[in-house]
């Protein structure tokens, strides 16, 4: 620790006032209100300026339960102008690619995309084509993908791998701002939370005008266990599935991605941090990032000012962004967003059934609710 | 993610029925229940067989409000036979001595040592004079001293750097096993926690004997802010004090260190994981680990059989230790001992007044257990 | 630093004796002699008893001039005998897949393979179909595949993407232990390394029997630049070809992946070290390690006694692994075998022409030869 | 590896003819030349204008052989305006502290102290106390110091920590720019180097012009081993003395801590990757990071436009700093000046005697000279 404990306490009083415990908004579909601080329009990853989100859903027969998501930090040419970016690796069991460039070079030069655990290299060349038909793109020789994924192969013949290139080039082209279709779709097609139906989540927060006013967004891939909490009611327990307890089909296993966009000016270290605090966010919906979870986190900032052209006139890369020492709300604000986007995919996701006729029932929203009353956490 | 899930649902069916939810007894002094796992003898950490706990508080003056806790992996001479050891950091802001030595090396050598920001030094010397004297350690000419900080500069004349090295070996002195003295008691007497006196904390969990029957203990200096939670009780929001707020004296700034000890036999790789795990436990109190913390988790295991001795007859070290895939029920157990011993360290803690008349007050108990009953979750 | 010298000192005579200065044999046509350690029988990494190396060359038409080379670490089912494993980025800009669960579990599942940047989803497509197809892994949903890349763009149509997944597995299907063949040949074909053409090379060092007589064995895919030293001698100054010399084509950009094999029994945090020096033995060579290179290590020892079972029987994994005081001969061992390996491949590759007609001399060898009788290095 | 090779061509072309290869000028008393960029003024740490180096030599009795060196990044408040900084571990067997709060902030606060391994304690207090007392510093609570080692406990008394608070602030007392006294001075007092005597060294690199211009200073603490080559040439095989030679006194163990200033406007991530490559210096003079070594770079900007205050009146911190594209000239500046350094401090130091009586030889001069000779090297 290191501040003065008094200079903080004059920053608070100059921060006061400005989070009225009344100003958030309930998510759409969930009936808990998570957090202390409000959330944007779509109460979802695209309340950052310039995100677009794009989905490839492939239900087919009786055992394809899967598809792709796509995250674009910006609708121009992101090979040409990178953006800052970071990546936490809560636990490391997983296939994401790119991780070392970003982690090396401090940006992102691709679309962030989602899928199953095997179609990962269908994810790298979609990325790739994508990337070289661009035509300001026509002399790359190297771009780095970042695909993300967790296992829907309990619903879905992830064996077969059944995403292909086209599939992700038709996210991509799918991608938009605006409201983010959540729970069975995308590359949550055929994911599991918690025992029960997990899918894709968003959610958002805005600091308050005085704090910057950014925003920070976070879309959730989620396919993991542990003892669920919802806004910190232990519906796990109450519903008595829970990791270690005497009910089947509650394994910890499994994995969560998330990926976070701010407006904020911010470079890959303090993205870093946000990253870490995302990770929080998990653990409060009582993920227990167990052995054989692949989590991690994703994040980039959008703001303009601290874009990396890929090639440039400047002698310098000149950016204005955040101290250290403001960064604390958006750390909040990762959190509650995170937390949130878990929950929002648990009330979004449906019951499914897919491989071998392997069944995932979806949150028991009406027991769930009664739970929260019982608890006196119901907020419609 | 990895697994089949029909294999990880074999798996469970194997583990079933060994965690009913009501084995866990309530942490003396805290009324409320934490997670799904029972607690060891005493709730602390010294329910890991051999670990002593040791403090020293300097309470003089108007001014000085501050001190020492040791914990030693064992009753032995450490230096000669050391235990395996990681360390997580959650948030760097801190002054933790001996990082970058147990992170190459994958052991710990002396005490650990926790004490004020400004005190880390004397901490060195002491670990050092304590290492040096023991009559088998003649020719030691290097020792890897750790020492974790927080900040209690509000109550305490930091800047005065009252703790002395003989003050730290009177604490290792004062190590024993059994009961942990918890609240404004050696490094945590001057600490503040979400705005209200903190202090030491500490709790512990025990597995099933199917799943090996370990324990795991978890010791906290807490000195950190956030939104406040009890057991998912949103606490902090009730009393309207959290970060952000509109009230004063809500800082988010701050730190925690987390000393947590298992009997299961691990090396240092499981043992880091282990303690990412424990910070997970942090995020559930509604910590934020802001950008002034420095959140740190120690991590060691005193299993007999993964002992690394300083000098060896033997070629080669022989242990037998748990698989990777075994791992997740202690991947539970570090986070509710956390999250429960933080909790813990607010219930001891009482109203203190130090330097320039500084004054935090305790945790209102009353008014949190009227919350907690608000919210269903008085289980005293 | 740690130890007594006075222990040293007796280490080291107990130590003595055991290397003479003319035990090592000069590498298959390398002109020179390279550290003080011996090399094996082949002066490979598969001098490393069970690792199998497989080459697939490109050489088609004007522009194709590329491949694959896989290192299988045994010759059993590596999904169901998994092997301790590390990886270090000397520098993250490559498109390594697999690092997180490597740095995650300590170990590898799959074939290590090479290939060039845009290609690094075919060799993932390759491990998977592998490691789907093989008879004991017909339940298994997820596996981790090992791809390393570097750039060869200069020769290649890399953006043609002309390596395919059955490439690769025509790749795994050659491998072999025995000599290994070096230079232009499968990920090697259209490298360039120092600014003369690179490719795969291969070299190996055996510790002398008291020190427990154990080899490393290092393969390297060489396409990186700086200022080109050959045992010491400035070879890339002498001929005017160096990065930021006043001749042209001499960037340093570039990558250089390194793998490296032992039959040591380590585990991962001991690998990891190792990794760390073979880095230290591309530095000798002039490399600086540039701006845009991936250079990665990826360790793994084959010790039987270290191996991991993906299911075992047995409740605890008992390994008998060297001592961390142990393990210097081993990085001796592994910065020579690293240094030499890349100055064989130098020696090994042959002049080339592809795409656009662009052409990448060799080694101008009688000049070299020249250069180290110069320099009184010529150690034929 | 990523760019396009035709493209690096141009780069190269743009970049041709800067660097003439008889441009260096011979570092004083060292008769070799190393590299291919030249040197500053005084071929030190202190060419990055605004550096300033003190030292305190503790030579006392037969026993106390030691001392403390302290690096000023700037000759202002340290506490007030921070420099970027990063730190590389090349071998984290050692007691650095500091470490996690320069990598969670990216900056450094306070003076960069060296001494021995068991007197670290005495420069945090030194460097608290110098902290403390700086009237802008009143209200100062909490200050992370930077303190590196090695181990000097052969030739000195290391037992006794005899170099005390008053010592260190001594060394920052006399602090200065210009010339840097090296060899058996300061933190280098005691300390061996491949068996020889070791001690402090320093050298810079300058870029040129139409490269920035840019200075990269190094200082080094050198208490390591390994087999020496001074330039490329095998000294150590030469003179029989080498680790696992049948010489005795040849132990690789020890430790060495590098210091790197530029003036160059970087920010960490940059500069933990300028460190890195100081690390590759170590790696060409035969140093192999040994299990017992302590090897760790610290790496800060002194450029103006990159301070970070402590407190800003400004909502954003400015800064214009290099793109990652044009690091690679100041990376091979990292590694020769390095090199350099630590050959300048075998050069440098002369012959001790110390505690019970042992001694160690200063470095054979006109031995190696005749080796040098004999491999053409000789360049005084």
């Amino acid at each position: 620790m290191k501040q003065l404990y008094c200079l903080i306490f004059i920053l608070v009083c100059h921060t006061a006032s400005i989070v009225p415990a009344t100003a958030q908004v309930p998510a759409p579909g969930s009936p808990v209100r998570i957090g202390v601080l409000p959330h944007g329009t779509y109460n979802a990853i695209t309340d950052v300026a310039g995100v677009r989100v794009g989905h490839k859903t492939l239900i087919r027969g009786a055992s394809v339960r899967t598809g792709a998501t796509v995250i674009l930090p910006h609708g121009g040419n992101l090979f040409q102008e990178k953006v800052p970016a970071a990546v936490y690796v809560g636990n490391g069991f997983g296939k994401l690619a790119g991780i070392t460039q970003i982690k090396e070079l401090g940006n992102i030069e691709s679309p962030v995309i989602l899928t199953n655990t095997l179609n990962v290299a269908a994810g790298i060349n979609a990325g790739i084509s994508y990337t070289l038909a661009q035509k300001e793109n026509q002399q790359v020789q190297s771009v780095n993908i970042v695909v993300g994924e967790t296992n829907d192969g309990y619903l879905n013949d992830i064996r077969g791998r059944h995403v292909t290139e086209e599939d992700i080039l038709d996210a991509i082209r799918a991608a938009r701002s605006g409201a983010v279709e959540q729970g069975n779709t995308g590359a949550g097609t055929g994911t599991v939370c918690f025992g029960f139906k997990g899918g894709i989540g968003s959610a958002s927060r805005v600091l308050p005008k005085t704090l910057g006013g950014y925003t920070v967004g976070v879309l959730v891939q989620t396919n993991f266990g542990g003892v669920l909490e919802i806004a910190g009611v232990p519906v796990g327990k109450e519903l008595g599935r829970y990791f270690l307890s005497d009910q089947l089909n509650n394994p910890a296993d499994g994995s969560c991605m998330i990926v976070l966009a701010t407006d904020a000016p911010l470079l890959a270290p303090s993205l870093e941090r946000l990253a870490k605090r995302a990770f929080m966010g998990l653990a409060k919906t009582g993920g227990i990032a167990s052995n054989g979870s692949g989590d991690y986190v994703i994040a980039f900032s959008t703001h303009p000012s601290v874009r990396i052209p890929h090639r440039s006139g400047d002698t310098l890369h000149t950016t204005a962004t955040l101290f250290n020492d403001d960064l604390s709300p958006l750390f909040l604000a990762a959190i509650e967003a995170t937390e949130e986007a878990i929950i929002n995919a648990l009330f979004a996701a449906k019951t499914m059934t897919g491989r071998n006729g392997n069944k995932i029932e979806a949150l028991p929203k009406e027991a769930v609710i009664s739970i929260l009353k019982k608890y006196n956490r119901y907020q419609p």
